[in-house]
């Protein structure tokens, strides 16, 4: 028992990636499906993204000479057909993002082949070129969808088994975490669907910042995730400054696209690091589980 | 693809307003409006108010020197009929804002026509002129609810799909923001219906200033949202006092009533910023939405 | 419409309370009152009050000098005989809580007026003097409660209505505030039943001390509520040491029991902010209300 | 009435004991018993700890000097042979911690009796050692586990009722503490049944620098309970390290394992702190109670 320390390329000692995930109007598109309601303010607030808040986050990457990861769902890229080409142009990486934003436990297997490759297929036409990496909405996964990316040659970042890149069932992960992504503490919306307020961004940036120095330390990945509807806003844009200025203090990080994340991987580690999807059958037929 | 710098009177840098909504009991009215209960507490907290809180905010203002925007239910301005006299002399502003802070998902379109001319009427009756604007109950709008104001002559406060002015189906928009907003983290009553504790104000006052800082570097508008019978309380008049100091030491802000920032964005820029409260027919119709 | 001063006595600015609910185990047995489980874990920390929290409260006011006013429900002070005799001995104000904690939604009137007869006799019992004031469980209040303390010529601690005493019925109030209470903050209690986790308590006591520091300059009264088995663990004790340290190095507060503060209020002021129980017939009959 | 200090030996003031619950994919076995989910995030968030996290505790505890107590599920031990032997070897305590986290009222006595008879007959068949103490998942107890526990021998560690051991119907307990636990402020899983999101941790770690502060100076015992999985990530790592650096700077503290607190109580103060788990006949009878 005993955890190896992960290689970097160039001798770096730890890793960071600030991605962003341009939900924008998907989800609220998925969640009233059935019937649109009349009601303004939630979609207003999502619009504010990419009306503002993701002109806040590309000038916040370019002052700080950073290349993000954007992934998008396919019904954004089809509403804003700029977007992609866009972000491509100022040197980003774009991924999918699911197509409605359409959460993993609502969704046949069937339905979830269907929306990656139809956004494939979108992001093909608008871009040129094929994505990379997929990051599923909510970041939930299952065996079926890691199937789905090792048959499509995508590499994921949903999950967060380890906290620099792996390889499970045969599929890249570069994962994400909770505890540094934007939505799980600033997402308020109102209308009675909120069950928590804000969390004040100073206490915050400092445990990220915290973070980031113990990531550092033990050689681990930095894996930022935020939304430009959420964190376009005035004290996140602060409390980004504050991260940012602190990381690119320190020469010794590689400050990489999830893409180049997943390509440093495969290219070296693949072997290492791998872990199965399925329950293992000591497990999954445990005597004990059987009885119970 | 590209966000445009939002322009200022007279060389100003920035835009600052401070408003209250003086809800009272009117929401106790609506909530408990089938059958009066018998407990006291939730009563006398929002009569404390009327009581205390409002001569608090009113003096900090004049320490100050800011008007304010007040937006006042129709039956708060009923049962206190000194109220909108009281604070037009003083020199703020009165907005409407429902009759019994009605909540859009409550009542019907005709509804809220008939709630919004009997305020309109009880307003002129006791001020001798018309208000300008409305703030939405809660903070959600409908399309008729846009046209009904378009109709009436009155600008909106209630949505964030920018954080500057802009134009909404010909409706003047004055943005709210929720982290700026001080029931979403103050509010706490008792007896059961509570989903969080207070926040405490000092990580909060931290956020406003920088989310003041960041606005006011991007040249946008600095929209704060009070309570009296909430920031009428001690800790939060303190909070207050620290947010002023640092937004009055700047002299390229504009400090501006909500109506004033309406007649100013109506006067020289309704052309910019306009979206529609409609949902475009592109993603109405999606195909995708179709079969789902 | 103006907030006149309130009058302290001997020339102090402003008052301040020190009240302790000693609820115990007395709401454990009012929610289990149908049946008792045989889970240990709340009754174990509530316990946890009595065998130590008091001892630690006890000494934090000794050490600076202060009375307090613990308010006990009928239930505690049967169980535990000497604890009334005690709190008497050490100087501080004993007064009625209920008999079980009961909640006031839960109870019919002649219930309320039966557990608060009983609740007399047993402090009269147990003491030899008549109680003098009342503060009802969880801070819920009736006109019929308000009723029957003016019966029985009691003060009453549990409303919101201002932030210094004042008239509630006939009834002196010596008010409340639930920002300034330690168990929507810090109880936590495990099993599933708990909203939100414990506040960190250091930003909770600079707003305290914030709250302190504004309503001393405003001529208002501090009444600060803790619980023993809450605020008797080593960090609540901590921070209560540097709020106390901030109001005890001010001496134009006059530091006083709920008690002492209601003789004050019916002795001067008893006239001055009186406030009725009842819903005023311009509210309750409201045409608007009538449709509704 | 009065509250007697607890006597530690060799003339230290105050005790501290650093816990670590390994849950691992216990809970998740447990809480998915009757059919596995196919969602593969809150598995592979569990597995970051065995994998990553409990390495980077183990690290901290042998930077720090400390021998730490830790609590193993029977499943966990089971799925990972080499755990147990490798956490005696590097001279920590292993304890039991129920066989599949099963929680206490989800289970019949029967169902506890056997979960720990096959418990303790697999640690000794790991270990060569029978185990000295037990924690309950999720902190509960019943008189029946009590009674348990006295006939294996073993001292438990899972109530709260003193912040020093005591005895409770002749079994040893090592007391725990909510606010001293990274679960209840640091535990976020996603998808949608998380009630709060994760605290900041410096205004936490603040918080328990203030406990471990207050309690040395009463000469309590100071228990921190984590788990490897929450507190092997980067900002709890760097929190635990500002706490710790505190605590190793106080040579008067006792810093032992919950075994040795436990067998010095055993030892030298079995006879005092005693209470009972049984209700007692005066509360259980309580006429008041009967009438409910």
């Amino acid at each position: 028992m005993r955890h190896e320390p992960y290689r970097w390329p160039d001798g770096k000692q730890s890793a960071a990636c600030f991605s962003v995930d341009v939900d924008a109007h998907a989800p609220w598109l998925w969640n009233n499906r059935k019937q649109f309601p009349s009601l303004l303010s939630h979609l207003e607030q999502r619009h504010f993204g990419i009306r503002v808040g993701i002109f806040r986050v590309l000038d916040l990457l370019e002052r700080f000479g950073i290349r993000g990861s954007f992934f998008v769902p396919g019904a954004v890229a089809e509403a804003y057909p700029e977007l992609l080409p866009t972000l491509l142009e100022a040197g980003h990486e774009v991924g999918l993002h699911g197509y409605f934003h359409e959460l993993v436990s609502e969704i046949s297997d069937a339905e979830f082949t269907a929306a990656l490759e139809c956004s494939i297929a979108l992001f093909e036409r608008q871009t040129g070129r094929r994505p990379a990496g997929f990051r599923s909405p909510a970041w939930e996964m299952t065996p079926h969808m890691i199937a789905e990316l090792r048959r499509c040659g995508l590499y994921d970042s949903s999950l967060m088994g380890y906290d620099h890149p792996y390889t499970i069932d045969g599929v890249t992960e570069v994962p994400v975490q909770w505890t540094v992504d934007d939505a799980i503490y600033f997402k308020f919306m109102g209308g009675g669907g909120d069950h928590w307020p804000p969390t004040p961004p100073r206490p915050i940036v400092e445990g990220w910042i915290d973070e980031w120095t113990v990531l550092h330390r033990e050689g681990a990945l930095f894996m930022l995730t935020v939304h430009d509807w959420i964190s376009g806003r005035g004290q996140k844009i602060a409390m980004l400054e504050r991260l940012l200025s602190t990381i690119r203090a320190e020469p010794s990080v590689w400050f990489a696209t999830a893409g180049e994340l997943a390509a440093h991987h495969a290219a070296t580690q693949a072997d290492r690091f791998r872990v199965a999807a399925e329950i293992p059958p000591e497990i999954a037929d445990h005597p004990a589980r059987k009885g119970a």
